[in-house]
């Protein structure tokens, strides 16, 4: 199989109808349509074996994941989903692989109606970077900086089973095996919070997807809005198998953990039932979590106010 | 040097002043700002070491080569460059090797006023992934779907070197130090020929940039064009170097080459003085080197008109 006929087979669907896309897979570049009025939101996201997935992993899995972690950066800025792009190096065109992979790729891309407008596919050590396109009425972009003291800090959805799920893949620990089937999922199948992010316009402050852990990404809100924050660790949204894990691993996984793709945003005390109302209508559990403060850093309270001593370290690629 | 560290020192340089990003390096998405009544264009291509670069590269040739074959196509749509995003995995933070990446990488994007608006790195075996933006004036897009029979047949620069080169490191061929010196330079620092690509909106009628030798990409443009096109062998524009080869050589490193980065388009006959014109406004040489025809196929010429027999597959990751 060469290179045009990989292509051709697996990812040329002929999107180029899709909204905005005015000339998808097969010229030098793919040619959009930017809507008037409206910003462009990019950004790229690169996955490599044994650092972003095991090898072992299931191909649509994977292909689930990789535009997932994407979509996720355009949900935290609140844009609508346009384009995405995949550059793909494979050790060989492994038709098996290639079609799980597309399957779990287009069916997450499907669901969120984005298309594949372009990309690239070479030989080399298995490597997956997509580039995901989108919009947001000019001016309404939810950014990190926005976050104000008296801000309430909220999270969508659950934190930490991806980090669990890790731990048991790392053999420090062990679960029953269909908790382990339901914390894999949330590692291996996150769902990027679009809906949710969209409905946030002009109503949060700032947002951010929690990719390496709630306590060093959010480190990255409060450093760009000049901020600080309280974190009510027990109101930390978690599932029934991670709540009934001991506290330090339940720390560990809901603080430093990384791999939620949850959001965590700000938003002022006027908008907090604005805030729940668009958790119901999108389908997103939203939980309040803290709140913005003047006094610099970051502060996890028990449940009598008083701080926690909490590792708060997240991933980075060059250290861990 | 962790991943946040690495990312300050070499990259980010504040370029959200660029003009039309509006937010760059920092947040999860960067922000683009579109012209009214313009489209994007918008390509990506991965680099592996072994494949498109080899290992013993000056880091400086390789920042410098991984935007430029990203640019040519852009060059080959006739956009104007806006914006950029960098996908590295690298298997350790080296310093020497990403201060002389940077150097190569922005002396280009400075030459050409494109910013680095985000990107992604990760630890992992070499790999360097550009996605590149540009914009065009809405329906003014060269496509390679718009050749005519009639249409003359046009060639930027010269083309052969880097194939060239690229036998000598091979050891299937040998030059003086010198020449190597040189062709070694047309395949470690192609020039994308944006500025010829844009004197060309609305004078050609199609447009492809040679990455995988000529013979293959004029082949899609007559593919996407559902026409066929004659080719004067002695009128392909080569070097001096190249011209002082034996004939069979010149012929694979002029048809089946690769790494070019010249461009290749049609335009019709009475636009011949304007091609020539867009030519000398750039300070980019052209070449008219053939015709298209409605017959398909694609015939290479000799000097008495008759078709020679040569050998046209280009290059494919997963064949060669």
């Amino acid at each position: 199989m060469g290179e045009f006929e990989l292509i051709r087979r697996f990812f040329d669907r002929g999107d180029r109808a899709a909204d905005g896309v005015v000339k998808g897979i097969g010229d030098d570049c793919a040619v959009l349509a930017p809507t008037p009025g409206w910003q462009w939101l990019v950004s790229t996201d690169m996955l490599v074996e044994g650092r972003h997935f095991l090898s072992t992993v299931d191909p649509e899995r994977l292909g689930h994941k990789a535009l997932a972690v994407n979509l996720s950066d355009l949900a935290a800025c609140g844009a609508r989903p346009r384009a995405f792009f995949l550059a793909l190096a494979l050790p060989r065109a492994d038709a098996k692989f290639l079609e799980g992979f597309a399957r779990g790729l287009f069916a997450l891309a499907d669901a969120h109606g984005i298309a594949l407008a372009g990309g690239d596919t070479t030989a080399g050590p298995l490597n997956v970077c997509i580039t995901v396109m989108g919009e947001a009425p000019q001016g309404q972009v939810l950014l990190r900086s926005g976050a104000r003291a008296g801000d309430e800090l909220w999270v969508s959805g659950t934190l930490g089973d991806a980090r669990l799920a890790l731990e048991v893949f790392r053999g420090t620990h062990s679960l029953p095996g269909d908790q382990f089937v339901q914390v894999r999922r949330a590692m291996e199948l996150p769902q990027p919070r679009l809906a949710l992010g969209q409905a946030l316009r002009g109503i949060a402050s700032s947002a951010i997807d929690v990719s390496d852990g709630l306590g060093g990404d959010l480190g990255h809100v409060l450093k760009a809005s000049g901020v600080g924050a309280e974190v009510y660790f027990n109101a930390l949204p978690r599932s029934a198998i991670l709540a009934g894990q001991d506290l330090m691993l339940q720390q560990q996984c809901l603080l430093a953990g990384g791999d939620d793709y949850e959001l965590v945003f700000t938003a002022a005390p006027e908008h907090h039932e604005a805030v729940k109302d668009a958790g119901a209508r999108t389908g997103t559990r939203v939980t309040r979590v803290g709140r913005i403060r003047t006094e610099p850093g970051l502060d996890v309270l028990d449940s009598d106010g008083a701080p926690m001593a909490v590792l708060l370290a997240s991933f980075d690629h060059f250290k861990s």
